[in-house]
């Protein structure tokens, strides 16, 4: 059987064995609904509310300040559209940034649409926003501020504790919210020091199911649910809880965060060893993101300068080697990275980018693997490639 | 260890060992996003795309014609709010019944308050609606009508395939929403011959997992996503596929199915020697919804007069019987059900019911422990109560 290398964490994971253990008994024993009032019930609604305080000590957060959703996607929409339609007769102006992942582009968008004005706060040449900028753009008809805490795509790390405080300091309530999807048991978040009101997370990103994701949402928050319907156990999201998803979304948070430093600091390790590795063995690439304390553990993003990255990819692929190229959730659409295009990237070399992240899985001899295969595969394409300067000579001569 | 006999299957049902058979490689083997170009990725795809064919052959649908949502909660909100926003300069008259889900009362309140118009169809004794009464209903400004399969308390068939029969003769484009979620696996459902245009289904009521559910939405129908943000694979629902689950989902469909005659006859019998069995044993008790072919063969509900549906969920939960009060989603707010209501029963008959929904896992050995155990609880309960006409005659006298 042919070896398979995962570097494409950044997209989803492997559940965790330990996950799935925990996940079991919530599907073929303890299986009741949590509204019911029997035992099978009862062990339900107590799974749903053990997990909701373990996800919240996660993040320094109440456990009633969790409320659980079918993934990240569905939580972002809840606080961007849910803050949005409450808050609406106090004003209808919503910052955010050029970089954030889809999801919220896609909600801020429709709410272009609905009459609300956006602004999209420019970010420098390795992803980072400018405080100074969202300063200038607040006003008081600003009702939310939404920054994402790490960039999927780049693994900068956004300066979310001075956007906090700058929010604090102001005097009308302007409420923030920030997408840890990326971020979330590789980045310590603390809601309370970085003053933040609501945050998404997902489980499938942190070694725990599909299906299942969380938004935390500050007491007191003025908010509405999205999702209409009859309402279970849970406030504010209708529906039957994912019992076993949220359970194994709360074990894996629970192992990530025992041994956080122990998992960060191997990430870390192979991040620097890939970068390195690639930049001694291949000419002409280009790291996208920034170096070092301020880069995702878990984030390697380079562009290859002549090929494609879907060429990459599938040519990968074909040692077992598992990658994405740009745009972490717009791969199968090939439209040029809108992250890649915010930093500066023009478009012929945004599309020759390819994404390798990292889990606590991925071994030393794995990026050795790829290390080996890689530069093979880069001299391949580009030897066939009708954009390198060899070739634009030769056929121009 | 104490014996259980799970009786509530109409809330949420064990998943089946051969169900997470099928999930576990989706969890920790061919985990990839669906929407990635590598193997992992690929195979992910292949599993939604395998899952849709799975369910839409059950119900006579085209597989495209299947999206995958995170419950039956989210389809019916997705069903009823994307077909009354998309259609509204149409018209804005929506037609449903009395004895609805409450995951579809919720939604109407909502559209009523919105501005659209709310009829809701009246019910005989036994939970019927009146065909003739839905027509005389219909208006040009009709644009959808929502009538459930089967109604999730007290078992009653409505007459689907008549509605659909109407609707297809008028003029205007009505779109016709049938909530399954209580019938399917149980009852025939064929969309072509019913003229449905969107169904809703759930996992986690056939044995299938919690987390997931199934809008179908009939080729060119006119409906927007009540879920904002990134699509995925797949159309008009954002957010990662939650893939296990769906694979699940549709392994749950295929067992299910394949077994279909012998399941149903095997509950049907169960259920009719569960009535008969408290209808010899135990004095004044009453029947909720119909009985014979017209009933579901997995519902009986029953009120035992002068004492509360709560006591005795409670009481047989110390004999390991799970069974659920009333109108099946709302036993923990003690509100009388609004079906029973409907049908008209009155409120303090409506307080004693208790509805045992029956699965294919079931034994007659289970129903034999029921009827030796529930006439001793319903007199020991009866004996203490301040409601029975003993007791009011004592007290009065």
């Amino acid at each position: 059987m042919k070896r398979t290398v995962y570097l494409d964490n950044e997209r989803t994971t492997i559940v965790a064995k330990e996950v799935i253990e925990a996940m079991l008994p919530y599907m073929n024993e303890y299986y009741g609904h949590p509204a019911s009032l029997h035992m099978l019930g009862q062990q339900a609604y107590e799974a749903i509310e053990q997990s909701a305080e373990t996800i919240a000590e996660t993040i320094n957060a109440k456990p009633d300040e969790i409320v659980f959703t079918s993934c990240g996607t569905e939580a972002n929409d809840f606080a961007i559209r849910g803050v949005a339609y409450a808050n609406r007769s106090r004003g209808n102006h919503i910052i955010t940034t050029k970089i954030e992942h889809p999801s919220i582009m896609r909600i801020t968008e429709e709410l272009a649409k609905q009459g609300f004005k956006i602004d999209y706060l420019e970010v420098d040449k390795e992803g980072f926003i400018n405080v100074e900028q969202l300063e200038n753009l607040l006003t008081d008809e600003t009702i939310l501020v939404s920054v994402m805490h790490v960039n999927h795509e780049i693994g900068t790390i956004e300066p979310i504790k001075e956007v906090g405080k700058l929010l604090r300091e102001r005097k009308q309530k302007i409420y923030f919210h920030v997408d840890a999807q990326s971020s979330y048991t590789k980045i310590p978040i603390d809601v309370q020091d970085f003053n933040i009101d609501l945050l998404t997370l997902s489980s499938h990103k942190i070694h725990g199911p599909k299906g299942v994701g969380a938004l935390y949402i500050r007491q007191g928050t003025k908010i509405e649910p999205i999702l209409k319907g009859y309402i279970s156990v849970q406030r504010l999201r209708p529906g039957t809880e994912n019992v076993p998803g949220i359970v194994g979304f709360a074990k894996a948070a629970e192992i990530a965060f025992a041994n956080f430093e122990k998992y960060v600091s191997h990430m870390r390790n192979l991040r620097d060893k890939l970068i390195k590795g690639i930049e001694d063995n291949i000419p002409e690439v280009l790291l996208h993101g920034p170096r070092g304390d301020k880069r995702s553990p878990s984030n390697v993003n380079f562009s290859f300068k002549y090929i494609e990255g879907e060429s990459i990819t599938l040519h990968l692929n074909m040692y077992g080697i598992c990658v994405s190229t740009g745009s972490a959730c717009a791969s199968r659409k090939l439209e040029p990275s809108h992250v890649l295009t915010a930093i500066g990237v023009p478009p012929e070399i945004a599309h020759g980018s390819i994404m390798f992240s990292l889990s606590r899985y991925n071994t030393e001899e794995e990026i050795n693997y790829v290390l080996d295969v890689l530069p093979k595969v880069i001299e391949k394409l580009r030897s066939i490639s009708p954009l390198t300067p060899e070739s634009l000579k030769k056929s121009g001569g």
